[in-house]
């Protein structure tokens, strides 16, 4: 394929989106989700009958758990201030992702999923926002707001709340990332306690994939992170006092105080890891040229990489992950969170720890090891849906080994049931479109 | 059926809601309603191609009700303080009244509903949280809030927010008793400007269903409402400068003074309306005994009315309603909000106005005249579907005579289309459960 036909396929997604958007209005929906026999019935699920499960619930708080479906629902939220690569485009503009991400939730996962685009951009009112939602949710996806304020608030949240709150542009693209650079070092036979390794951005994304590829086993003196300004290291005192925890970074990464910008925290790196600003043209391929031998790129930015995977192939790259799902080795939060969460709820987690990311993480990797390892498969598919049920386990099963589960299963009861879930979810999309309750779109000519 | 057999039956329904909400574990759920046609479509539902659609509203907002479900989707808000009858139960244990909305909202409005239950009393906090939630619905209907605080959050959010507000337990509530209140009085051949009602409760439907009445015709001198303290009159000092419209209601009803509680309020009435505490015992047979001839008792406290229908017949009700499903004549007001939302919707209305309301409910009379009044059938059942439609397309026409809709149709083309959408609605439920997508519910015996 020529790069035009590459660029023409690239563009492709945007095209259907602007066409198909407007044909479904909408990506998710509300249905019944108990039988409705006759109209009797709803003497059972509404007035008179439902009093009697309303002052059970007021008896025995926890039992909304069992009367409602509270532990299988949550709000994926977001004030639209960072959304894809797009920046602050509000709290509208942000719901056909939002909606997205709610349909990934229940297809992938067999999560009920709300999106929730809150109009205000004030930290603490984003906060208060979300700790009065709380009762009709078994926990919250925060999405798509800004740095350094996303930092805070999720810190807080997470303390705050009684139900598990997570911010899947941090823990979600960390815990992904991870697993394709456990899996792309096993391909070039690097050991992760020796790689160097350069990240373009210090956002949401890159800071908390620091922490997990720490505590994956990567020597924090060799992580060199980017900020708009250049490398971060020790004498970065404009960072001082700064909110947020580029400060932190300068003194925890970057043992040889590397100076510069992206070309030098890229040389001599084993793995460079974009989650910056939409490129091509953020990571150069002559920066890629002058990396370590068999150099692996993740090129995250969303809509566009920071650099064409073509362009990085070009130059050298062994191995190239992106964040898009129409090319190869998709770095793609979709591979965890719906999972991540699947397991959360069915253990009914009260938060989502770094631990529970890395068990999703390795099993993740572990998965796409077990079918073969290439340059071009180096995370499985959101089409391998054996890899769901299998991360949920594992989450679920790493919360109860740290104490945050509040119910306890084996780890065959958690696969058996995240297997049946996702299954069912699965099969009620697709006998919605078999049945023509879910139109299939028009074709382009069709729409004249 | 004797009175214990009648009140056995009437158990029933808590009962069997007890058994069988832990059963289902949640009464609504979201599920997809683009196509999947295979993993290739989440690169237009998703990352990269939804950055088109959201660039699209970004520049255009209006064009979010074309992108996304916003313009077919509501939240269903409550804090929890006025459950049914059930007072201050906190909003935890109101979720399965708001999941019950939402099923009812879908399943006979094809409306989209989300239970919101904040984790806040407080009215500022209440509204912050409204107004923050208005980018991903395209209505609010509040359900459940205390009054008097219930007005002011209304009147506020009326005022302040894009998209239409409003309070079932005030609007919904008086437009289904005024749809009644009509049919009642052509089954006892009175006229409606001479008539005198008492009203039991001074609460938010009680006081919404007087400015229905009056805008319909009776007269507002022979109004007497009653809070817990008596009569509301002029002397009823005690109410000057409180909060909510009590002292309002003191100048504009009760032209005679009448002093004294329910009995003397009901004391020659031709209707009496009880919206107020759950009984028996609040009306007593005596005061319908005390009633003008031929009297109409609204007994439409939830979850037991004020008096039993079949004490109110005794004492020589010529027509009694109650709110509940598991008797005639239900004034329910399910009868109201699916369709009244559907109505709002279609025509993208700004606000739901109380001459919306009242062609809701002149529709609702019309399609039971329509059918033949009987004493115990004043308003249709909720099983005669067609009257959703009729009423969805009754409110948009309202609406658009108004000057409060965003977009226009002919009467022909609004009925057209609610009839398709709660078609589609309701065939879908049916078809879940044809699959095996909703289970049967077990039988008693099954569960031991």
């Amino acid at each position: 394929m020529s790069k035009d036909d590459r660029l023409s396929k690239a563009q492709k997604p945007s095209q259907e989106a602007l066409r198909l958007h407007p044909f479904y209005r909408g990506k998710y929906q509300t249905v019944p989700k108990a039988a409705i026999r006759s109209f009797q019935d709803f003497a059972i699920w509404y007035s008179p009958g439902v009093a009697a499960p309303c002052m059970d619930i007021y008896a025995n708080p926890e039992k909304v758990y069992e009367h409602t479906a509270k532990g299988n629902t949550i709000a994926v939220v977001s004030d639209g201030t960072r959304v894809l690569g797009l920046g602050d485009i509000g709290p509208e503009a942000a719901l056909p992702v939002m909606e997205g991400k709610s349909m990934l939730f229940k297809y992938l996962g067999g999560v009920n999923a709300v999106p929730i685009c809150l109009k205000t951009k004030d930290p603490e009112e984003i906060i208060s926002a979300v700790k009065w939602l709380q009762p009709a949710f078994g926990g919250i996806n925060l999405e798509d707001i800004a740095q350094p304020k996303c930092f805070d608030i999720l810190d807080r949240l997470r303390a705050e709340c009684e139900i598990p709150v997570w911010h899947d542009d941090q823990q979600g693209t960390a815990a992904v990332l991870l697993a394709g650079f456990i899996n792309a070092l096993k391909l070039v036979g690097k050991d992760i306690g020796n790689v160097k390794v350069a990240m373009v951005g210090a956002g949401a994304a890159n800071i908390r994939t620091v922490h997990l590829l720490i505590a994956a086993g990567v020597d924090p003196a060799k992580i060199v992170l980017c900020d708009s300004k250049g490398t971060l290291h020790k004498g970065r005192t404009d960072l001082e006092g700064a909110p947020g925890p580029k400060w932190g970074m300068c003194q925890l990464t970057n043992g040889d105080g590397i100076q510069g910008g992206i070309a030098e925290a890229m040389a001599g790196a084993d793995v460079v890891i974009g989650c910056s600003q939409p490129g091509p043209g953020v990571i150069l391929p002559e920066w890629v040229r002058g990396m370590a031998s068999d150099p692996i790129v993740f090129a995250c930015a969303n809509p566009v990489p920071e650099i064409w995977p073509w362009d990085a192939e070009e130059a050298g790259a062994a191995v190239v992950a992106t964040g898009r799902s129409d090319f190869a080795n998709q770095i793609n939060n979709s591979l965890g969170f719906p999972a991540i969460f699947r397991g959360a709820l069915d253990v009914r987690a009260t938060t989502i720890t770094d631990e529970m990311c890395i068990a999703a993480a390795r099993e993740l990797a572990a998965v796409a090891e077990e079918k073969g390892l290439r340059p071009d498969y180096i995370v499985p598919t959101m089409d391998e849906w054996e890899v769901y049920p299998r991360e949920a386990a594992a989450v679920g099963m790493a919360a109860i080994q740290q104490g945050v589960a509040r119910r306890t299963a084996t780890r065959e009861e958690l696969l058996a049931e995240a297997e049946n879930i996702i299954r069912e979810s699965r099969a009620l999309t697709t006998m919605m479109m078999d049945q023509g309750f879910i139109a299939m779109p028009p074709e382009p000519d069709d729409q004249e």
